[in-house]
């Protein structure tokens, strides 16, 4: 094992220490975990590769590593579930600096200590090219409490938290490759949150009929929730929340509101009463979920319109 | 999503219904799973990097999925576990033909039946370059059972099960290029078995103090078992069983059956009595466990040696 591989699994095995939910095992062929007696398991895995989900150029290494795991809770943030534990898998080529390696894993064990969830273990490999990484995150929810994408029905209000479109925002500005990108005016993009709050509150109330992170964009999880509960949805144009992004703050276009993926915020349905804010976060009704299948959008000016999916494709 | 993905997305939820550990959210945001009661969860996660792990021009996409997933199903067999599910995260280059996929996912899948262990989720994206595989093999073990790699103590007889150094025999004939390698003589590199039946039957007994996967090559992995033990080893060069490769059938160098990697059988600790076959592979007494730290090899003509670590690196 080279040495960088011994570093990097002393510094997990360190940092694991100490999560009532890991009993033992780092270090050796498996990891154990514990999880809560009358809880099922949560599990998701998602990828990070290099110049498919970031740029070195673009993204600092903290970026990569905080993006990277917000993937992650945020599936788990979708299903009103507890993080448990988190393990890695990172591919390095050979020649990346140790610094990167060091700061990439700030910032992912920065987000993972927030939400106070140990990383658990993992794997190491020497990359043939690129740095890829993949996030398992495993958590827990009380039996049969999990909120799916299948719940919701005819009638039910449709409901997303804070704003969106913002890290597309940041990500088309990148891609003009003109103009200074500072992070601390695209916040959704370099430095995203998962709500976890919010999906719990959501959970314990029984308040959400289905509910998914917004990933790959409202019109494609939007597609993706309707699919999985055969209902459709009617959205109106007015009520979604533009993120506020650059200096001047302005809102971003309803295009990227619409379509712009990598956002980590929430979109649910109801049939309860959502209060306008959840554990901070501002929550805005957009529309409602229809008998007739398919997606309606309702623009400012009152014409109705199919909502058509465009796909988030990272960079391609 | 490309069509590719969802129809991946599509097979891996028609195969993983019907099994009792998965509850639900195969196309949700995460996996449900139900772990058996009074159990504890074991995780382990194991890249498999084109150009790293295997070489598409060495080995046929069936054997690339068989071995993917044996890397995890033997992690699980290493603690005496049960997998429960499998999750695959899989990254593919644009332009690879759909049948390489295919033929993939039938190598793993054809594994993954024989044990009953149902794909349960993963990811899915487009590589820059190179495929990318990471399999998280999720299992179980009743409450305080799993064989950990540190219960070794002084006096402890050193067995491993079936035969050491024939993946390592074909890697080195592949690397040679001379010769046509044919898979039928070297089943231990292109048609590896998890050793999860001799896990189990050790872990009911109670019969290992300790247990390790061979997946680094002997040495080093009896080094990691010595290291979490705080113990030393002797271990008998002539007792070592090496592989059988080639036609006609030879046997493997000692070097090979000493440092070469990938062979996925057990290598465990005990002061039990130990059968010459468990779950009908052969079970062989390599050496004992000593108080002083460091390894040492007894060659043919009884010489003492220390035994070095020599690293399993794949290609490099």
């Amino acid at each position: 094992m080279p040495l960088r591989e011994k570093s990097l699994i002393a510094r997990i095995r360190r940092q694991a220490r100490g999560s009532p939910a890991v009993v033992a095992g780092i270090g050796d062929d498996c990891a154990i975990l514990r999880p809560p007696p009358g809880h099922e398991l949560l599990v998701t895995t998602d990828f990070t590769l290099e110049d498919v989900h970031f740029r070195r150029q673009w993204h600092p290494p903290e970026v990569v590593g905080r993006r990277c795991l917000t993937r992650g809770l945020s599936d788990i943030a979708a299903m009103g579930g507890e993080p448990l534990a988190v393990f890695l898998s990172l591919a390095l080529p050979k020649r990346l600096p140790q610094k990167w390696v060091d700061r990439f894993l700030h910032g992912l064990l920065e987000l993972a200590n927030a939400f106070k969830v140990p990383l658990a273990g993992g794997d190491t490999a020497q990359s043939a090219t690129g740095i890829q990484a993949d996030i398992i995150v495993l958590g827990s929810v009380p039996k049969g409490a999990a909120v799916l994408r299948s719940g919701a029905r005819t009638g039910d209000q449709i409901y997303v938290t804070g704003e969106l479109g913002g890290s597309a925002a940041a990500l088309a500005r990148l891609r003009s490759g003109k103009v200074k990108v500072r992070p601390a005016e695209y916040q959704q993009h370099f430095h995203p949150t998962p709500r976890l709050e919010v999906g719990r509150w959501l959970r314990r109330r029984g308040l959400a009929s289905a509910m998914i992170d917004l990933s790959d964009g409202l019109s494609t999880d939007l597609a993706h929730l309707c699919e999985e509960s055969c209902v459709g949805a009617v959205i109106e144009a007015g009520l979604i929340p533009p993120a506020r992004v650059g200096r001047p703050p302005a809102d971003v276009s309803l295009d990227l509101s619409l379509h712009g993926g990598e956002d980590y915020e929430l979109l649910f349905t109801s049939s309860g009463r959502i209060p306008a804010t959840i554990a901070g976060i501002p929550v805005t009704r957009i529309g409602q979920i229809t008998r007739t299948r398919g997606m309606t959008l309702i623009s400012q000016d009152g014409r109705w319109e199919r909502l058509a999916v465009h796909g988030w494709e990272h960079f391609r």
